[in-house]
């Protein structure tokens, strides 16, 4: 498949990257402000190194690290390119999820595929998305969009939505590495987070992991996912979004919480639980050598299905190239 | 889809009985001895109880448990009706892989899909099965014949088996469940086989569970999947059965051996392991609180990849519905 890959962040420049092992061709990447259009599309991008069509991944990357761009040519171009499936790996935006729902219904109003790792569109306005597939002759996967390598959407559609009864999980890994610390050192919150801050586990402002916003945003995709995914009629299903979700985060676990949960042979986890009726995030007691209890940045989802007890899927949950292999994964679907 | 159901065990029944809540028509159905098949279908199998064309499952269920038989028509009537696909659910056979390969290159000769449940004809036979489909409009799947309700077969494919390096894990639920017991209990296999038996996990000759004999034709069809699934050419893959599998079991575990295992902070698993090059079945030490040590009948497929490193899926590896959800969710894929 041709690829148009808007967004050169990790995500991004690894789908880039992986392409063509995949058998993809790449013939547009564009990030904020600049773009690279492979030749024979309109562009300035040369044949990739590995003498097949389409833009070069490494000159790219080395466009991107040296002058902060990855070509000459404008984002717009890129949108307008000639690809099968546009991947969406700009970052995640509440509210209206722009640019990247402009993105994604540009492509299918071409009647276009649409992969995400953006979890905005999804998580925020499930429903317009929905309403611009049914127009439109492209379809949209978003496997990347929870828990980076592990195939949760994939898995509760082949089972399907309407035999799944309730997904939860560790869906954070940054939260996850922290309560793990503070569990194993007997260290406080603000301690843990500054180590994870030293080592990038966790961002300068890590609200958006902490604060458990960004479990809540997969779990409002899952709850999207099992709410359409069991009705014909899509105006039947509910819909959800950030507000629908019920969020607590783990900054106010006292170390001592962690200390007496462990005496007990459990310990904490930021859980995440996702039905057709409900989303809900917060710490929780789980056994501390339970399924639940993943170590460090590693993700797990459990699947509670109608006939066949439950799934446990765990792996890892972040990183370029493993989420690209879930993007990668959901255009090999859309072949 | 209308299914035609050949083998009415557990898996069979299940299916039967689950199909119309997937939105499927069962069409016929046949045990070694008998068959019913639908009205309007050449047979006299009457409407079901739910109002829909196709075979009644209560009636099918019924005259199996009174009669010993699924309903007045002959086996080959089944094979003949009118199906979009076949479920093989036969009982596993070795070498030829008879009945059940020829069912299915039945249903390919006819351009009808097949699902399997049936281990024998992708383990024994599966360039066979390959070059049927080839000549076929039909498709293949057999989700059900590796680890019950966990979705081992279709995620290799979704991560492309060219991107996967390995898979190990428990697949056999009785010796798992032995092994766990003569862990927990401290006793020795003879005495926890004869509770096996007692509680149903465990079949009067044992052979097939313990001995390592089903746990490597799981990883042998794991094997065909990846050598087949890595080339372009067929005439390119190795073929794998179960003379190629380095297979012991677990008779031999002493109940010594365990208990020296946990004082050391590990325990003892049959795993089995399948790369594109190999296959092997044999008790390793595993870490007791590890992810490879699950309890009792569950099972775990552990998916290295090139890319997004280890995938851990662990759930219920055997069981009527359990594997019936399986069988349904690969006819689901080939809608």
């Amino acid at each position: 498949m041709r690829l148009a890959v808007i967004g050169a962040g990790a995500v991004g420049r690894s789908v880039v990257e992986l392409a063509g092992e995949y058998g993809h061709e790449v013939v547009a990447v564009a990030d904020s402000s600049s773009a690279v259009v492979a030749d024979g599309t309109g562009g300035t991008g040369g044949p990739g190194s590995d003498g097949r069509a389409g833009v070069d991944p490494d000159a790219v990357a080395a466009r991107k690290a040296e002058r902060g761009i990855v070509g000459d040519d404008d984002p717009a171009d890129a949108l307008a390119a000639d690809y099968d499936v546009l991947v969406e790996a700009t970052p995640t935006t509440l509210g209206d999820a722009e640019p990247g729902f402009s993105h994604v219904t540009t492509a299918l109003e071409r009647d276009r595929h649409a992969v995400l790792a953006n979890k905005g569109p999804v998580a925020e306005r499930f429903g317009d998305l929905r309403a611009a597939v049914d127009d439109s002759d492209g379809e949209i996967r978003f496997e990347a969009t929870v828990g980076g390598a592990i195939p949760a959407v994939s898995t509760v559609e082949d089972i399907e939505p309407g035999h799944v009864t309730a997904v939860r999980g560790v869906l954070n890994g940054t939260a996850n590495f922290i309560l793990t610390r503070m569990a194993a050192e007997g260290l406080d919150y603000d301690h843990v987070l500054a180590e994870a801050q030293d080592l990038g586990v966790a961002e300068a402002d890590p609200s958006f992991d902490v604060d458990g916003t960004d479990a809540a945003l997969k779990c409002v995709i899952l709850a999207n996912v099992l709410s359409f995914g069991a009705v014909d009629d899509p105006t039947d299903a509910r819909e959800f979004t950030l507000e629908d979700a019920d969020v607590s985060g783990i900054r106010d676990v006292p170390g001592s919480a962690l200390r007496l949960a462990a005496e007990d042979g459990r310990t904490v986890r930021l859980i995440g639980e996702a039905t057709g009726e409900a989303v809900r995030v917060a710490p929780r007691l789980v056994p501390e050598n339970g399924t639940l209890a993943v170590s460090g940045t590693q993700n797990i989802v459990q699947i509670e299905t109608s006939h066949a007890g439950r799934l446990n899927i765990s792996g890892r949950g972040a990183g370029g190239p493993e989420t690209a292999s879930a993007v990668l994964g959901d255009v090999g679907r859309l072949e």
